[in-house]
């Protein structure tokens, strides 16, 4: 369909690719760069008019520059009459500022999507929210997609035995839940409390783990800190292994010594987030989600459901 | 008045710090700093329930992280219940992305205008606008102060003789105008033409420059490319001194080596944008707009007419 147009910004050149590739399309031809003052300059290169859409963006580190690219590149397409402007975002920056946790806070996620929506967007696609109440802070449709059946489908590959999913905290148990479903296994939870105030949590284990391959599955792994210390307790408790996994590598500040130095032994991620090549360790194996978005762009543009992409 | 509070983001310190002295009260305390993954984290660290907020912030380079830590802090003051939120912005990046120039161009500074008052401004408070009409992107109030009033004071100061106030091209007439008024004195314009395409630009002077002392006047000077050109072609018309001055000094890119190259004999900026170490070479004085803020803002919390500030 010739009105159909898939643009990308730079924060996910390679997964725009697949994605294009996995549609049949070439990308949209369109120059992101900048004046000599830092300012971003964009620069469409085919005719919108009339056309349907989709810019692939997420908005990860660099995240103000990556969100004012994406705010800037809509504007640009509203202007030149887009029909629809559909926003891909994998990876949803500020996603963990989406509360006031102390008095005077922002919420920054809630910002960024009305500022989406000031700019013109018209629909969005993103995958695991770090909290669903996100899609409601959007008056235009938002469609979630989830990590976790590519990453089931990659452990399901490789044939374990005696496996629990490990859910990191409470606030993840349903997204274990979901993968313990798909390969057929229990789950176990990490219940971390602190006996008194200024006294080291201790991490409680609920659930048996004793000589078991455990997989950890997170939404996000930023400075690993959880995810380290979680493997780090499952293995003095007698697991006989630890996977880790998550959709999101954000994998910063001390993230990848953490990692190496743990007691994880592989940890499998998506690419909604590129690895620079300082965080290509053999540790990690990096899944690719251009053919789930791919699927959804196809769906919603043929206006099917995209939600048995859910399951 | 305990209801006025003034509140400094990361583009431009000093500048807070001096217009907080001029009003005579304290800079507001508000921590803004970064998550390990580059995230903006703000908190502001007193009550500001009912109060007028004025927010300092030029969106300079990076320009991307100041307009978000601006837009940012705005979400933060509206949902802690400030009553008015007032953005002092010296320098308003994108200034020059105003128009449509080619098809399929975005027009950034509508863009950020849109986004300001999304986020919840309530009023704004700049200097020399690149286009006035950006004024009209707004929907709330926009006072635009201008920075000749400061440099002409300067000039006034060194008693220069026989001096001719030069505007760099046809769109800066007017400002020179109102320079050349303050300072009595008449006016040259700078008439670049290209006779046949590629074939060089010509640049005409429209004006008596010969033996006089000129003083270019613009509102930017970014790579100083226009500038320079302009200050070497009145030497070779017969100036017997040329100064140049401006309200926003960009200066990026070959901006420092070429000022050091041309025959300027002296830059004369204001601090709307801070020079960092690099940037204070000898040939440029830079002076303080302050109190030109500083006042404007106790009139526009006393409900006075700023206009007086303009002449
Ligand atoms: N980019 C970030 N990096 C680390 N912590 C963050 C970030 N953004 C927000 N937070 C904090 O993380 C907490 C929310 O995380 P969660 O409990 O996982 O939803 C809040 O206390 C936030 O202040
Ligand atoms: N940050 C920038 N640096 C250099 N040129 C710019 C910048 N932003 C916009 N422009 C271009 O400058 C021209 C407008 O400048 P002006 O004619 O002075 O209003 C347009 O062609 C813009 O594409």
């Amino acid at each position: 369909d010739p009105n159909l147009k898939v643009f990308s910004l730079n924060s996910n050149p390679d997964l725009a690719k697949q994605i294009a590739e996995h549609i049949g399309i070439k990308l949209g031809k369109c120059i992101v760069s900048s004046f000599s003052d830092g300012e971003i300059q964009i620069s469409i290169e085919e005719s919108i008019r009339g056309s349907e859409v989709y810019v692939i963006q997420s908005t990860s580190d660099p995240v103000n520059q990556h969100i004012m690219e994406l705010l800037i590149l809509i504007d640009a397409l509203k202007r030149a009459s887009a029909k629809t402007i559909n926003l891909v975002i994998p990876y949803y920056g500020y996603a963990r500022q989406d509360r006031k946790a102390r008095a005077r806070e922002p919420i920054t996620a809630k910002l960024v999507a009305n500022l989406l929506e000031t700019a013109g967007a018209t629909r969005v696609l993103t995958l695991d929210l770090h909290a669903p109440q996100i899609q409601g802070f959007f008056d235009i449709p938002v469609d979630q997609l989830l990590g976790v059946p590519t990453l089931s489908e990659y452990f399901m590959s490789k044939q374990l035995e005696d496996i629990v999913i490990v859910s990191p905290d409470h606030g993840g148990v349903t997204r274990a839940r979901k993968m313990a479903d798909r390969l057929k296994a229990p789950i176990a939870i990490i219940d971390k409390r602190r006996p008194r105030p200024n006294v080291a949590e201790v991490m409680n284990i609920i659930g048996d783990i004793q000589d078991k391959t455990c997989i950890i599955v997170d939404d996000i792994i930023d400075t690993a800190g959880t995810i380290t210390l979680a493997a780090n307790a499952l293995v003095e408790r007698g697991a006989k292994k630890v996977y880790a996994c998550c959709t999101h590598p954000v994998l910063s500040g001390p993230a990848i010594e953490r990692i190496q130095a743990s007691a994880i032994s592989e940890l499998v991620v998506t690419n909604t987030i590129p690895l620079p090549e300082e965080k290509k360790i053999d540790k990690i194996v990096q899944l690719s989600v251009a053919p789930l978005i791919g699927e959804a762009i196809i769906r919603i543009h043929e206006k099917l459901s995209v939600s048995r992409l859910f399951n």
